[in-house]
Order: C-alpha cells, then sequence, then structure tokens
C-alpha cells in the first residue's frame, strides 16, 4: 500500500512530466541568444522555469540555421569567464594551499553553458528538449569541431542525469500499451521488425522476454532495449531465433537467456552508456524468475570484420594470415560463395582463424579491441564465448562480416574479474575454443574449425 | 493508460529504492578508507555498485569517532588531485585559449570527493545514506572548520540531485498511509504535533489542506511539507487556527489560503532549498481547485525580533527607537505583560514601529534582512503584508518575537518582480500598513497601530 | 491515495481472476454428472470450490457431444425438485396466508441446476467457463428445444452477474495495452477493422473515441464497446467517417457525437444487454469532457429492410407501397443501380417512403418494429432521426437495406419519456422528416425526399 | 501491465463508489410507498436509478418512524402477487410437467420486494444504502416478526452480491491508509484497542498481521477482518499476545499462526457468511509466504459456558457434573478465586471436564454445539484443539466463561472432512486431549487437566 501511495505520487510526477513533452502550441520564437543571457541572470533566478521554457520552445520553432547559429554560439561566447578565472587563478597563485582558492578555480573553469544547460533542464519537458538539442548538435559535429566542447558538456551532464539510479527497468510484452510498442518496431536497430505480428512473435511466445529502460523525465519514451530468446544451447545462428513459425519452448525448460538484439533509441544520448546495466540487471532478474538458466550469452554481430579483413589481406606480412588463407578467402569474393558447401568448407578455417586474431590480437591505436561491439561486451566484463561461421548469411551480414556471429558469455561470477583484466591491461577474455582458432597452433585451429 | 503503464514503471524504482532504504542486517565493516580509494580507481568501474554499498554499510556500523575520522579524511586526502591540477594550469598557461585546456583545468581542480559521492550514490539506497553523512557533517562543522569544503561538496551534489524537476508534490490527507502521517507528527517544526487526533485536526477538515515534496530516490520520506489553512480573511493570530473546537468553513468559501506551518524533514538537506517552489505550486493547485482563492499568505514567526529589540533598546542613540520607545519598552520587561490591557496598549505602537524597522531597514552586514524567516519569504518574492500584534502569545512566542506574527503575501503575478527587486537591491516590498508603522512618520505610525 | 488504496485491492482480485481465465494445463476428466451431484449435496459446501473447478475444467476437455449431453441432463435431471415442489404446494394449500410457505413454494419451484450454476461460479475462473458453456448451449438451442429452460436460468443468472453496478466502462485508446486492443480487431463486428493501421485509424485521432464496459470476473475481456466520431455535423454515409486520409477536426470543435459502431463480444452473454447503459454513459462522459458536443447520433444499418421490402413488393394491396411505388423500386434489381445518377433520381422518393413504412408502421407479431437495430435504439429512447438515402453503398450495406442508413438521436432529456412511450404504447418516436416521407402524404414525401 | 490497465478500470468503479456513498446534501424526501411503486413499474425500467436514488434518499431522511412504516410496507404489500401466483398454480395444475408452468410458479411466488431491492441496489452506492436498511430491520425483527420474510429477502439477495468471487482479502498494516486504520480500531469486537499506539501493536511487528475482506460495491469499508499472531508455540493466553512491551520474533521463526480476534463490521450482513473464507485464504496465504508455519489455530472465547454451567450446576442428576465436581465448582463463586493457587487447583480439573462435556456432548435443540464460536469453528471444518483453563482472566473472561479459552485448529488437508462430519452426523471433531478430559474416564480427565 505504501509502495501504492508512491506509485501514486510518482504518477504526478509523470502527468506533468507528459504534458510537457509536447511543444506548446503556438511556439515562442524569441532571440536565442538574449534568452540565454537573461538565463544566466539574476532574474533567471526567479523566473528561469518561465525563460528557460521559452528560450526552448523557440529552439524548436527555428529554422535549422537559427539552430546551428544557437548553438555556435553556446560554443563561442558561453565557455569559461575568462575575466573570472584570471582572478582565481590569481588567488590560486597566491595560496595554492587554500582550498577555496581551488574551489573558486574549478568553478570558474566551468564553461557557462553548463549551468545554462541545467537551467533549461529545469523547464517542463526540459530534459527531452536537451536530448533532442544534443541530436542536432551530434549531425553538425564533424563540420563543426567548435562544438566538440559543447558537447564535451552535454555529455557531462547528461551521464549526471540519466545515472543508474534513475533507470527504471520494464519488462515489455504483448500486454504493453500501443503507443511503446510502436517505437520498439520504430527503433529496434538490429533485426528489423516489419509489422506487428512479427512484434508479437518477438514478445508473446514464452521462450521470448523483452525488456527496456525508462527514465522519469522521458516519459513512456524507452532509452534502450534488449530482446532476448530463452533456449536449450547457446545459438550459433540467428535465424532460427527469428523463424515465423518455430515452436516455442516451455520457459522452465530454457538453460540459456540469448540476448539478440540491442537498441539504444536516442541519437541525443549516444556515448551516455547504460547498456551494460540492462544487461547485467535483465540477467539477474531472469535468473530469479528462471533458476534454470545457466548462461546468459549474446548472439552478436560483428560489424568491423569485413573491412579489417579486406585490409588485412592486402598487408603483404600479416600476423594474422597466411599465404595459404589468403588464398582460400579469396573465394570470399566470389558471390554466393556461402550457398556453396564445397566454398564454405574451405573457407571456414582460415576465416575462423582470421577471426579469432581479429578479436585477440588485433588492436586499435588506443590498444582496444578492433570491433566496436566487442569493445562493448568485454568493456562489460563478458567473454568471447564462440565464433558462429555463417551465423547471420543475411546480405548485411555478409556484408559486414561474411556471416560471421559470436557470442559473448555473461558469466556472473566473473564480470569483475574480466572487467578489471580488460580495463587493466587490455586483455581480451575468450573461451578456450576461440583461443585454439588463433593462428600460432594449427592442429589446434583445426580442430577448432570443425563444426561443433 | 500509458500513465498507468508509468506508474507501474516507477513503481519498480521505488519499491528497489524503498527496500533499500533499510540497513542490511549484518552490515560489512570495511576500512573507510581503503574502500574509498578503491571505488575512485578502475576497479570501481566495474564493481562499484558492490563497493559503494560495503563503503555506506560500513560508515552506518562505525562509531561516532570513526565516522569523524573519515569525514576529515574525505577533507584532507579527498581535495584535488594537487599534481594533475599543475599539470592542467601548465597546459593551459601554454595556450590559454585552447578550450580543451580549460576543461581540463575545471577537471582538475575538482575535488576528488565528488566523484566519491558521485559513486556512492550509485548504491541502492544511496542518497538517503549520503543525506544522512552530511547530517553528521552539519553537526561538526562549528568544531572542524576543515569540514568546510566538503560540505560545500554535498551541497553542490545535492542541489543538483534534488532539483525541480525530481520534486513531486503530494497532498497529505486523512487518507495518506499511518506511516507516512506519522511522520508528519514526528517533524512538525512549528507548531507541534501531539497526537494523531490533533492530526486529524489538521488533516480531516474541509478547510485544511497539507502538501508534502517527496522524491523518487527517498521513497516515503517527505522532504518539506506546508500546513494550509482556508479562511475568510488574512489571519493575524495562530491560536484560532489551532483551536481543536473550531467550527470548518466550505472549502468553496475561502478567500484565503494561509501557509501557517512550513518544516523541513531532513537535516542532511539544510541549504538545499525547495520550499520556495513547494509554496509556489501549492498556491497554483489551489487556485485551481478552488478559484474563489484571492490571497496566499502565510502567518509566520519572527524568531529573531526579541533578540535584534534588547540589543537595540540598548543602542544609545537608536535610529529605530526614540526614547519615548525605550521607555515604553520596558514594559515589555514585565512578566505578563501581555495579559495586562493598559500594558499591550502602550507597548503597541512602539513595538510595531520597531517592527516595521527591523524588517525593513536593519540589515545584516551583507546586506539582507535581520529575519531568517524574512530572508526567505522575501527571497522567494513575497511582500510583508502585516504585523500581528500578540498573534502568538505563547510562551515561545513570547520569548522569540514578545509575541509578534507577520504575514508574507505571495501575490502570483509580483512574485517575479518582487524577487528581482530584492536580489538585485536588496530592497524590502512591504504593504503600505508596515512602511506606515515605521518611525519617520509619527502620525502614520499611531494609524497603523490601531487595530484594523 | 484512498483510491489507490482501494486500486491495489481490486488489483488482487484481477489478478486472482486472470490467472484463473486460463485453463488449467492438465484438465480434470471427471464424470460431469456425478460431480454435478456432488457440488449440489453437503459434501459441495464444504469443499465446493474445488468441485466447481473441477467439474468446469472437464466439461472444458469433454468432447462436445460429452459437453451436449451434460447440458441436456442439466435440463432433464436438475429442474425443480418434484416431490419438495408437492410438499410445498401441498402446504401452501392448506394456509395460502402463509408468508414462509409461499416461500418455501418458490425455493421448491426453482429448478436446481440454478443453486448448482451458483456454485460453479464459485470457481476461479467460474463466471467465464459459464459464459463459455452458455455459448456451447445457445449453439444447440434451436435443435434442443429442452435445452431452452436451461437457457432461462443462465439468462437469469447472468443478469444478476452483470448487473449494471459492476460494469466498467473504460476508454480504449492508443495507449491501451495490444493484448486488448486485439481484442477489438477480432470482435469488431459493424465495419471490420483489417489490421492495426486501421485500428489506429479509428484510436488515435482526436477526433475519434471508443469506450468499453469490463467486467472484474472477465478480466480484460471487454463485454461490448462502441466506436465515436466527433464531428461537425450528423452524417448521412459512413465512407468518410472510415476513410484512411481524412483530415481530423479538434475535438472541441465538435458539435456532434456519433457512435457509428457497437459492439458485443460475448456471445454466451447474448440478451443480456448492457449497450443501452453503454452509449448513455458515454454521452454523458462526453458532454462532460467537450460541452460543445450538442447531438449524439448513431449512423446505423438497417439489417432488416431489404427482406422487409422484398416482401412487401409481392403484396398485392400493399399498404406501404401502391403502384408508383412498386415500378420504381423494381430498378433495385438492375446490377449497380446505384453508381446510375438517373436510376438513384428515380428510386429515391419511393424508397425512403418505404422506409419511413418499415421503420413507422411495420409491426412484428408482438407490435414491436420490424428492425432489431430499430427496437434496440427505440426502446432505449432514442428517436428515429434520419433516413440516410445510400449511406452504405457497401456489397453488404446494399444487399441488406438497399444501402440505406439511418440515424438514431439520444437527446438526454427526451431519454426517459420516448422510452415510456414506446415501452407502453410501442410508438415510434421519430423526426418530422421521417415522418413526411410517410406516404400518406405525397407533397411531403417529395419534399422530404429531397436531399439536404 | 495488463493488471494496471484493469487496475485503473477498476479504479473508476471505485471511484464512482465512493463518490456516491455520501449522502447528497439536501436529500429529497418522497412519498416512499409511491417510489417504490413506481420503481417496480414499466417507468422504473427507463429511469429506475434515478428512482431508486431518490427513494434510498428519501428513505435515508426520514424519520426512525415513517422508515420502520416503509419497512412494515414491505412485509405486508410487497409479497408475492397473488393473483398472479393464482393463475400460475393453475397453469401448474393443468400441466405439471410443464417446466415453463413450473419456472412461472417460480416467479410468481416471489415476493416483489425481492425485484424491489434488486432495482434500489442499482442507485449509486445502493448496495451500502440497502445493508444500512437491513441494519435497521434487524433492530426491529424481534417485536415486528412480520419482518422475517422481509429479512429472508435481504438475506437471500446478500449472499448472492456478497458471494466469495466479490470479495478482496487486502493486508492492512502500517502502510495503510489512515481513514482504514481509524476503522479497524472503531470496529475491533474482541479485543479493543484503545488507541494508535495500541493499534500500531497490533500491526507494525513482524510476527503480528492483519487481513481485511473488501467489496468493490462498498468501497473502502472492510467487512471483516482477523488479526494474527505468529508463535513458536500454540498460546493458552490472550494477555501475553496483547502485551505492549513483548520482544517480536522474527517472522521466519514463527511455527504457528494465531487468530486472536475476528470482528465484524457490518450489522447488515448479519448471517451473511465469509469468515471461514477469511480464515482459510488468510492461512493459505501465510502459508506460502512463511513455508515455516505448520500450526493455524485461533485463540477463542467460549461465550457460552458460564451460562450454561451455571445451569448444569442446578440440575440434580447432570450427565456432566457428577456431586464432586458439583462441590468443587462452587468456589467459583468466590469473588476472586482466580488469584487463590489453592482454589483453582480444585476447580482446574472438574472445569476442565465440564468444558469438555459443554463442547462435545452438550446440544441445542437443533442437535449442534451449544456455543456459538464453537459451532463457527466446527462448521468451518476446524478441530477443537485445546482447552485453556484461565486462558482470559479479566473481567470479560471471567464472566462469560470462567476464565476459559480455547484453540481451534485449522489443519488445512482436514478441513473438508470433519466439516462433512460435523455437517452430516453432528459430530464434534475434538482432539485427544479434549475427549480425555471428558468425565467418562475419571482417570484419563486427571491426566488431561495436567498443566502441559
Amino acid at each position: 500500500m505504501a509502495t501504492s501511495f508512491f506509485n501514486d505520487l510518482l504518477q504526478t510526477l509523470t502527468e506533468r512530466g507528459r504534458s510537457l513533452l509536447r511543444l506548446p502550441r503556438e511556439p515562442a520564437n524569441g532571440d536565442l541568444t538574449l534568452l540565454a543571457e537573461q538565463l544566466l541572470s539574476e532574474k533567471g533566478e526567479a523566473s528561469g522555469v518561465a525563460l528557460a521554457e521559452t528560450l526552448l520552445a523557440s529552439y524548436a520553432a527555428a529554422t535549422e540555421t537559427k539552430r546551428l547559429a544557437f548553438l555556435k554560439l553556446l560554443a563561442d561566447r558561453f565557455g569559461a569567464d575568462r575575466a573570472k578565472l584570471d582572478r582565481a587563478l590569481e588567488a590560486y597563485r597566491a595560496d595554492p594551499d587554500d582550498e577555496d582558492a581551488i574551489r573558486a578555480l574549478h568553478d570558474a573553469a566551468e564553461a557557462r553553458r553548463q549551468e545554462l544547460i541545467r537551467r533549461l533542464n529545469l523547464a517542463p519537458g526540459g530534459t527531452a528538449s536537451l536530448v533532442k538539442m544534443r541530436e542536432d548538435l551530434l549531425a553538425h559535429l564533424r563540420e563543426e569541431s567548435a562544438l566538440k566542447s559543447v558537447d564535451a558538456d552535454f555529455r557531462h551532464l547528461f551521464s549526471s542525469w540519466f545515472n543508474r539510479g534513475f533507470l527504471v527497468l520494464r519488462s515489455i510484452d504483448w500486454n504493453t500499451p500501443a503507443h511503446i510498442l510502436e517505437k520498439i518496431i520504430r527503433y529496434e536497430a538490429v533485426h528489423a521488425i516489419s509489422d506487428w505480428e512479427e512484434l508479437r512473435g518477438r514478445l508473446e511466445p514464452e521462450d521470448r522476454r523483452c525488456f527496456a529502460f525508462f527514465h522519469p523525465q522521458l516519459g513512456d519514451e524507452p532509452l534502450i532495449f534488449v530482446e532476448v530468446a530463452l533456449t536449450r544451447e547457446i545459438p550459433g545462428a540467428v535465424a532460427p531465433l527469428l523463424a515465423s513459425k518455430r515452436q516455442p519452448i516451455r520457459a522452465q525448460e530454457a538453460t540459456t537467456a540469448v540476448f539478440y538484439s540491442i537498441s539504444n533509441t536516442q541519437k541525443g544520448l549516444t556515448a551516455v552508456s547504460f547498456g551494460h546495466f540492462l544487461i547485467k540487471q535483465v540477467a539477474q532478474d531472469l535468473k530469479r524468475e528462471l533458476p534454470n538458466l545457466r548462461s546468459f550469452v549474446t548472439l552478436s554481430p560483428v560489424p568491423g570484420f569485413a573491412a579489417w579483413l579486406a585490409a588485412e589481406r592486402q598487408v603483404e606480412l600479416s600476423d594474422a594470415l597466411d599465404d595459404e588463407d589468403k588464398a582460400a578467402l579469396t573465394l570470399l569474393d566470389d558471390p554466393d560463395w556461402h550457398l556453396n558447401p564445397e566454398k564454405t568448407a574451405h573457407i571456414r578455417r582460415p576465416l575462423l582463424g582470421a577471426a579469432a586474431y581479429y578479436f585477440v590480437k588485433a588492436k586499435t591505436r588506443r590498444g582496444t579491441p578492433v570491433d566496436p561491439v566487442a569493445r562493448f561486451h568485454l568493456g562489460n566484463g563478458a567473454r568471447l564465448e564462440r565464433l558462429n561461421f555463417l551465423g547471420d548469411p543475411s546480405p548485411k551480414g555478409l556484408a559486414q562480416a561474411h556471416g560471421l556471429m559470436v557470442n559473448y558469455l555473461y558469466a556472473l561470477d566473473d564480470i569483475e574479474a574480466n572487467h578489471e583484466a580488460y580495463a587493466r591491461a587490455g586483455e581480451v577474455i575468450a573461451a578456450a575454443s576461440v583461443r585454439r582458432a588463433l593462428r600460432g597452433d594449427r592442429t589446434q585451429r583445426v580442430l577448432a574449425a570443425l563444426p561443433e
């Protein structure tokens, strides 16, 4: 009952929030710069909410050109207050041990736009508007490098507002309101959902689950969601998971939870990470509900593999590929090679060897794995569990990874140690079968490439 | 229905929250300093939540001595990283126009405990534990001035976490769960509530209301609440409002909403202000429900008046009191003067005159009004509306203000302008009747002091 | 908050209900007759719920033949207890003024299956199972007239259980959970909904509404729902209302609420009427939300018209049609007559004249209107407001009513008087324009048939 | 989420209900008889709800005399329609095998007030008003025996409306809204609760529970509630359970759930039984939550014992008491005998022997146990488990039962068989220790009376 008191309580918050996610019907059209300066002035303290609302509405109503101009202005005129910074520096030099001087230095070095963004956030629906504003900003980031510092401030504040404590995990199922399900269809980024029947196939069967994170300030808008299949073994290919006519199994019989699709929904929250929290909490919740579950794995794409392999095949003295490998891999250039059993038999071993190298040994300049999905899961403390030859023979799968898919394993007890090894020493934690596929040990590679 | 989806969604958040506001039954007892350093290390990224939980539990289980030692350690060892700060300064000097250098300076000047506190906040129930920790800190602030900078960091972070966007206003009434009502009894700071029947008298009648702010991270714990009486005129005394046998009026007949008691509940949130938001939102909500309401006023104590007047009576050439006033005011030293009509008739005029001076002219060194309650309401944009002679003849009322009470008026349309005048120029906005009571104009004062 | 306490409270009821609407996975397979006798015995008092559950599960698992056998058995062996009835009659004869004797007679004359059905209803999900059982029964009613008395008992009990006090009106919109929306698609009986996009077109625009009645014992299963269009005038044709590309109007601008589709969902509740409650409550609720609404009308099919007219055209001395009419109406036999403006011009007047007669003068043997939809709305106190020539030129509309549609008007203030006139004297309340279309007054009919 | 859809849905129902439980501010004052006849007429079909509302409001506003007159009128003029009954009888005689004739007989023999009450129930708040009306009726039942048949009709209808399917079990705890807790204080009938602190002592400790049944039509009004203590053994006295300073045990450590107080709250629902459902469901729910619970027992008063014993002591050749017993029991006439160990030692054995006889052998004329509490629990299928000498030495306990209390045991697996034996053969199921206390076997009784 207390719960339901609080429930009600939060409902108020939400209703307020929701009613304000909409733009006002007749948006104000004020001068953005002037409004921004006013909002940072004394006046802003008393009437900040109204000013913030007007500024955001004016921004929303502005043309793209005006918006960009405003964003650039944020970069140019709303950095740190230099005069204040110089005074603070002087005071610090005068007494480098004065804690207050250091604090003043910290304050003075803060870009003024940070406080501006904080005050904008007080407007009804402010958070949603700011997420939208950053989406605009990201679209211009490449050509306008001055916006980088604005972006850094957005990211800093978003990380604080979207911290784990405020994220709420919810199961999404066939009983979820239609306007939310519609968003799942729209935002699904990994394996597109073409219509409501396909959606139902991912939500309604007993052996399918979906979970999303929500945030009080963004109302019914999911931030990220993961689709889960409950299976009896670790799957190596995605098609059987998505098959429309498949026979569901009883949830209690499942031993494995497969995270086969993770989609972020808000471009404006790029690089504000909550994916690892999502996976870990979903894993814990599922384990509690279904104690028979033993493995929590992904079935993941390998988006960087084909590009890397193409480059590697040009390297004369490749550490990853020997001549024999290179020769075999020329078959990849044949159209429809994946439909020809003879060709796939030839390609299998060298491709998996190259893939093992790609994951375990190839590094970016920063010393991290080349594959972005790998960086995400390994950074979360997962283990690279298995390489799946032709796990995704769709055109997209062939184009980005010659059909390769992989499983990352989330072993709840090892996550912390794995993460630490990865973060400290850049060590890629991989299962023995993956290590065996590495080129060093020919025999092992042959064994490893056999179908399991 | 969407609402109720979200409703559910937030319920999860709350349940999680609530279950964790309790201390674990067997709190860990780790070394606090070591835990703090670990939490700030790389290790903290992966297992931060668990470390934070352990640290907070160990803190909660520690003796007062150990706790103080930890807080002092936060001051001593978790300030800004000096080496990093020096490097940042050097880089800045090398290129003072480099935005990135300024950002780096900003980061380097931030006390390390800020990040520590942010990470502690991720623990389940972390926010509540940190509010409690600051309560400890405030208790030692006077004798341990080194803690001031720790306090500044707490305040900075709390201001961000408890920003208006997350506060939820709820009506508290006789249908509210008992465990919340119990807190209203416990926390009422202005006019104590002795038992459940008295509480009922403040909540159940049609012409009584109560509202509180809650915060998702603190569960069912109210942050601040205000008690409201609906009346037909601006009241000058508190006793009739609290009388147990009074006859309620119909809510629709009320023209005036009286905020007669405002109580903060969390010592650990001292100086993190939400009172003005509360009053303004309650005023708006009441106006919507009861369009007949025309005045929104407080009936407020004057906690600093007696002390100030005692001092002023010692000043030889007081600007506030002339000799005649001083002579009359000696009657205040008689016991039970307030029960003697002759004496009160003598005292009335000079006391109100002194009070007008106290509010309008007397200033602290910072140029603000002497009275803390006045600072709060005037800072919110309210107007000092009326001085009420013997509005509170209780022992406490006599001791702190010779029985004086005042009304502050919240005129929704003027709030902003009032605030600006006050914030910019320190101007005290007061009604004509108060200004007339000022000594400058003798005749006016006589008129002003007549009973209305 | 009290509300939300109760809210919770009822949730329990629902969850219990819902979990039990499903059949047990392994249904018992007991002897139905034996179970029924046990349930009526003393034993049934203590373990009634379990026995009822077993009986219902066994029934659900039985073949159609066995089910029918059971239903017939209800008719044969579970009528009134004759011996008891005879004793009661004797006692009554002995003292016809003894109230207790009359009561005993009443009890003795009650069919034993009534108590049986009442006890079955105590099983979890019992109500839903019994509704299903009556659906079976209705399917056999024609060939098995002995079942009629069983049906009468079901209807009597259902009327009591589904009384107005327990029905809950809910708005259905695009935020409603998908599994309920799915049922709207499935059950829509008047204007079929082909897919989710079409459903969205009926729910999401500002000028479209949908409402349904639910019942606590049937969980998320709607009993009946009505689709409403908000318009600026009384519509004469259905196609514009359902057009996929139409431009919605602002809800506040609407003057008319059109109930263009009413669907019952539960066959097993046939003849347990709640449609009139639905329409009246929806009208009241809409009026409260949108005070600009002035007219509440239906746009209704005329399912019996074509059949009646065909018969009437064969009547030599028809009171409804003269020879001229009959001649003109032969054009109805031409295929695609409705696409030929010349033909429709000829047909219009006589067809509307016949329709006016059909509604106002033609009667069944019981003295009620021939048209079943007319009986429903007139019985609710509505007025026949307008005849719409070619309002529905779809194949179905042409086949059942030569394209005719009508509007029934619900004038909230007249409903009661209309109902009474209809119920007492069989009087059909119709607008002047309809009366004018009656054959009696040739000139009037010509006028009436002009397009408005 | 579906749940919360339904949740909302039912909230509507409740809000509607609640708002209408209040009397209208200016109640109509119509002629009750006239209104009743109108309500049963055709007119009633269309405007029944409004008529019903007026009748109930007029009744509520009427004087006691007028109310009683109305109730008597219900008895006199709203019995079965005699003319109709005679016709039905004739038709039945004409063809005793005509099912329809029997049905018509059944209908005709029904008192007209049944339909009247059904229609009154459709008014908003109708159920609550009717419960109140029956409360009035019960107050006059003794002196106005004509009201008996009215009462029988009320009871019949209430049994149907308050059937198990609509009752909702809710836990009552310290988080329950205050206005509901207040009712627990008011309605507690067994062990009075003097104030909120005492209430808290019964709700808040981990080893105390309280559950109530609610009904959708009666809003927040509990129908019946039971207070439960979780203990480590079957208690023999009530004082330790209610002690204000006792040390709670951990709920998980409890092996026994003691139903120490069961209170009905609605006089108007007298003889509409839901107590046994309450006990059984609470037992099941507790068992699920706390699997360590092994015994579910009551600690019950014995309200009829002292009166019975007084009479029995006068019987010359009592089967229950021999002369020795009678002699010992004269000590009961001494004031404060229970404080004198010597006297209690003398009384113990014969008193327990008499008690065993009272429970097991003494019968009313109908062959049921003399004690009303025993009839309730034994009728539910409980077993008389233990006799507790001086279990309640309060003045009330001494007056009604010479301090005797008993435990009834609800053994979930035996309930059905116990009930059947009791219902069929009037057999009192009692534990061996109780049977041993019977006089037949002297030795046994001595053993049985030893303190356990």
